[in-house]
């Protein structure tokens, strides 16, 4: 089964717009078992779109167009799709009332022109899902199937999930649920993960389900995906469980959260479970450790605030560093305990390092010493951190945070923070 | 003369990699008045690489390759142009040497399958430029061109710009330089601006040179993009020095910044040439107005400091905020009062307000304050902020930049920052 993506808007070639649409998509297909070939951007040009459309029907089983099915002139899709099937478009009035109750229900102005979108060509049918005003469209040519759905990506993901992925594994002869879990980890190499996983991965290989794959995401660490097949989806999430056990229990704490979870929701939803409040002493980082706790809403349960003290004056005033290099084990020891006796918080984490481009107090660029109190209990990791200027800080963030979790969750090294 | 570019990576198609080249060359294209009206993804498959590029050069006068020139067996570009060009790839030794000596000078271990990357096929030709250790090719096919560049992104730019857009506007003919300058704008909308612009539009309209286009960049405002075409650099230049002109004195302050500047850059700026230092209060940013300044190199030179003030408490004892509502304009002035007095700063900025997803002090998400302080001067400024979260936050961080550049800037509203 072979589905190829085809993005539609001139403003796509204009790089006005980076489609990230065709990758998300691109990755579910790849997840469901569906063969992805070509990717396609093409303009708002009805000629180019029908033969881009034609094109990729004689190599693969179907296509899905993504864009060019707004109210404007400009959204010329519906009309392509009509001239493929050599067929008409007909305007479904139960449609059209449709669209006219969801522009009244959200307070929006509607005007005539929005009609446009309950146009359906002859055979063809609209995807039941339709979160915003525009209708996806499901259109049979043959053996062969185009499916249309708009550019707005929460749109086009619902469509995806709910009408376009299944009925392609259903046309697949897919009968089986495919599922996957992401395990997300932070401070082992891939080649080290690939080590030690080898035997793991030469087992499953053997069966061939679940399987194991990785995936670097850059400054969130290195993911692993666990993707399993069975009969029903109860019967897959069993396989990822237990493949997921395996893998905790040879990887370790490098584990720091799934799926969706991220590094702040899980050090937040840890300091809730124990009810500690916390303080950040931002110097190398800037504000971006607040800036990413602050991100998850419920966020003011747990954390109290920061003091980006960037001027050595400020971590020396405000926070009561002892006056001497501020870019040193002992600062951000001090500027940890300042920050949580300062704000009144239990628990005070610290960033002070050197971003770059230029040297501090003779450490190189990548040089971050990461802080961290409880009570009256500090201690200080030296990291070095590669990268330009941004990815430093980004790791200086990710890394005080993984730090913070380590000592919450890990009993073996700072008991006190239990 | 048109012009394809077809990616090359089998994970941009399972969207591991967003494929942020190619709206990068499509943009550079277009402002080169080259046409593009295709854009292709395609996998490590030497055959649907083939067959990518046969179909593109049956339709165009000319293809961009990006991708697949490393040393790896999936690096199979330069043998899909061999096959195209129906000939032999050669080795270049001198190439090779070059290629060694590179590793050599970065440090990095040599390995012989380096060499692969000296393979050219029979006819074609080296990009001069090249800034990593893969080489780029240019390769005549008739009268028609193919280009191959590496995919990492700084390597792709520097081919592009040294060697690709000339060569293709040699081609096309085109003999004029056309160049362009982007005013960025904050705190007028699209229609807005459309309007207050309309005649100016109208009247370049006449003359096609230089050309006024509008681009929204979200949470950056919008940008104003004016282009030029003359006989040489200086003329485009001066062309475009006096449409800015026209374009600052119908729009005035609300263009904040040209191409590369920032809203953070340009408050740096102002900052130091008056010798000012800055301190900040964060309250629903949580850190983000910090993370944005230290962003900058050199923002130490200006930045002292933030509090993010994100417990009521910490408002109150840290920055000496009497108690009472803390999303109101009485807050957000002594947040940034006492954040100047505090940092010992000479100016202070705060936010405060309500991000979302939940109401706070009776305010809806999107409600927020902005503090700003000199001296014993302060004013703050309610504004309403539209979409979630994320986006109230961005929102938020820009428009107290603003209003701190706008009081810097602008002498009628607060002489006493002049």
């Amino acid at each position: 089964m072979r589905c190829e993506i085809v993005a539609i808007g001139t403003e796509l070639l204009l790089g006005q717009i980076v489609d990230t649409n065709s990758s998300w998509m691109g990755e579910r297909l790849a997840l469901a078992g569906i063969d992805s070939h070509f990717q396609v951007k093409v303009g708002d040009n009805q000629a180019r779109i029908v033969d881009t459309i034609r094109h990729a029907l004689s190599r693969s089983d179907a296509v899905i167009l993504c864009g060019g099915l707004g109210p404007t002139q400009d959204d010329i899709t519906r009309e392509a799709i009509a001239e493929v099937m050599d067929t008409e478009l007909v305007r479904d009035h139960a449609m059209g009332d449709r669209i006219r109750r969801g522009f009244e229900a959200r307070g929006r102005r509607f005007t005539e022109n929005n009609l446009r979108q309950a146009d359906c060509p002859v055979g063809a049918s609209f995807i039941p899902q339709m979160p915003g005003t525009a209708p996806g469209l499901v259109c049979p040519v043959g053996e062969r199937v185009i499916y249309a759905v708009p550019g707005v990506p929460f749109e086009m993901r619902e469509m995806m999930e709910g009408t376009i992925l299944p009925d392609l594994q259903r046309r697949a002869g897919v009968t089986a649920v495919i599922k996957s879990r992401v395990l997300k980890s932070w401070g082992e190499s891939e080649s080290r993960l690939a080590e030690l996983l080898e035997e793991r991965i030469a087992a499953l290989d053997r069966t061939g389900n679940p399987t194991i794959a990785f995936q670097a995401s850059g400054i969130e660490g290195l993911k692993i995906r666990v993707t399993a097949k069975a009969a029903d989806a109860a019967a897959a999430d069993a396989l990822i469980a237990e493949e997921e056990a395996n893998v905790r229990a040879i990887v370790g704490d490098a584990i720091f959260a799934t799926d969706e979870q991220t590094m702040e929701s899980v050090v937040l939803d840890l300091l809730r479970e124990r009810g500690h409040s916390l303080a950040v002493a931002e110097s190398v980082t800037g504000g971006l450790v607040g800036a990413r706790l602050t991100a998850v809403p419920g966020a003011s349960d747990v954390f109290r605030g920061a003091v980006v003290s960037y001027a050595s004056e400020v971590k020396f005033d405000v926070l009561g560093v002892p006056e001497g290099p501020v870019v040193s084990t002992d600062a951000a020891k001090a500027m940890a305990l300042g920050v949580r006796e300062r704000l009144g918080a239990d628990v005070g984490i610290a960033t002070t390092g050197v971003a770059g481009p230029a040297k501090q107090e003779g450490h190189p660029p990548g040089t971050v010493f990461l802080g961290l109190a409880y009570r009256d209990y500090t201690e200080a990791l030296r990291v070095r951190l590669p990268g330009d200027r941004r990815r430093v800080r980004e790791y200086a963030v990710i890394s005080v945070l993984n730090l913070l979790r380590l000592r919450i969750s890990n009993s073996s090294r700072s008991p006190e923070l239990r």
